[in-house]
């Protein structure tokens, strides 16, 4: 094992989750903290998902095997170009960003050529509705896939893989932008459509307390993301942005398709389409 | 009590669960089902939802005290047509269905007049995506709200609503008009949402199998609805069309202020009226 000091950059919800999930699954490292909020590195600490908090960040990652940048997809690009000049090829920088052309593309020219770093961009497929440190849980990777993209190859990259599957995680290859384009329907639109709908819902029954009253799980279920915070959804709306807009239309379209055939029997296809889409055997057994 | 005898015409999942909460809350009394499918009746039987199955609806309907009207909307209100003429005014129907300005107008000149039996027009806000007595669940109603409109009154009425509650169930009162505008937004647009989402993404991803692989939470919640039969949302979409409709377009034009400003600090106030909606404490605690 040549992963013996791990730096995790942001322990909010996902870095510190990682950090439990490495503790849980015996990691016999150390693990070290930092977070642009200190209140977030200490509860961190608390939580136990790091080992010790870094006063300053960059002082860390130099002395690091590994760094885990986890946090806003802007926010991780920045963090590569202040990395790269500091980092020796000997050392893995890996992240769990949201988008994956933005980040690999700011990547390029800093990390995996000779004298520089090594670079392997991930995205684990799980995430709450809720963010912080206090949220984390060493079991939120837990059934989910840990995609990966082919960078330029790293002597840890294998190790790191093996780790996040010791969290429970099927791991898979895709390109970035096969992955933003993917994730653009499977995880950006049902966040802009919770969110759409969460809003569309306060903007009009706000102050109606029979309508919450009256909400039950359907509306709970379809609201849930609802609760995501913009801060997150910010950058991933401007890195991923002509894909996600690609799958609003579409939903547009798909709506007023079913709002003109609420009484022909074209509804009844768009139900057996629908029923098909959530029969077939997904790969991922928590698919139910 | 008085309630000594209830027929439940319908014994599928609203049906069946409403007579194992019954057992559940220690009802005395005799359970019949009845179900134009007979595997269903029978099945009810089986988990013990119903005590005996009826040869024939309408002849143990004229000998309960209760009538429990289980299934799509036109399907109930083709029951208050036949039931009508054979009930006694000492006899109450009530029902579960997801419309009601539809049923109660089709019970107006049938129900609650001299000589006529009594009618408690009902809806309880619990489902599943599945169907059928196989999924029934006594705990089915168990902190939702189970609506009733007020009709013309009927001694055994309180009666109903007291067992109703014993199921977990807060009950309400709101009128036709209200219910099916409410219900409409918080009940039938997530399931058109949920399918419209479900039937584009079996349209673009049907067979690409890294779709399904990369699915998270998010995408399982919000397509976990596409599920849901037409055979039950095709009488809510004729019943309910106009006030569907409404919430279609109105969601349309979310979408595209949405997509419009993925760059835009309108994206901001969006995602805060969403998170206000979350963050409200809603009178049901179960919405969570």
């Amino acid at each position: 094992m040549t992963i013996q000091r791990i730096t995790i950059i942001g322990t909010g919800l996902i870095g510190a989750s990682a950090g439990l999930a490495l503790r849980a699954a015996q990691f016999p490292g150390e693990i070290v903290g930092w977070d642009r909020h200190p209140e977030q590195a200490q509860l961190a600490l608390e939580r136990g998902a790091v080992d010790t908090i870094a006063g300053d960040a960059i002082t860390t990652a130099v002395t690091s095997d590994l760094v885990l940048l986890s946090g806003p997809v802007f926010a991780i690009q920045d963090w590569l170009e202040k990395l790269a000049p500091q980092l020796k090829p000997h050392q893995l920088v890996t992240d769990v960003g949201s988008v994956k052309v933005a980040v690999t593309e700011r990547a390029q020219p800093l990390f995996g050529g000779p004298g520089q770093a090594g670079f392997l961009p991930g995205h684990p497929m799980a995430g709450k509705e809720v963010s912080g440190a206090t949220h984390a849980d060493a079991q939120l990777f837990a059934h989910a896939v840990w995609l990966f993209t082919e960078f330029a190859g790293h002597p840890l990259a294998p190790e790191w893989r093996s780790w996040v599957e010791r969290f429970g995680c099927r791991t898979m290859e895709i390109q970035a932008a096969r992955h933003d384009e993917i994730c653009a329907w499977v995880s950006h639109l049902p966040q802009f459509l919770s969110t759409a709908l969460s809003a569309m819902l306060e903007d009009r029954f706000g102050d109606a307390p029979d309508l919450r009253a009256i909400g039950g799980r359907a509306l709970r279920e379809m609201t849930r993301l609802g609760a995501s915070p913009y801060s997150m959804w910010r950058d991933i709306a401007h890195a991923n942005e002509a894909a996600i807009a690609e799958a609003l239309m579409a939903m547009e379209q798909q709506l007023a398709h079913t709002r003109e055939n609420l009484k022909t029997p074209e509804l009844r296809d768009e139900f057996e389409r629908a029923n098909r889409f959530r029969a077939n055997p997904p790969v991922d057994k928590s698919f139910t």
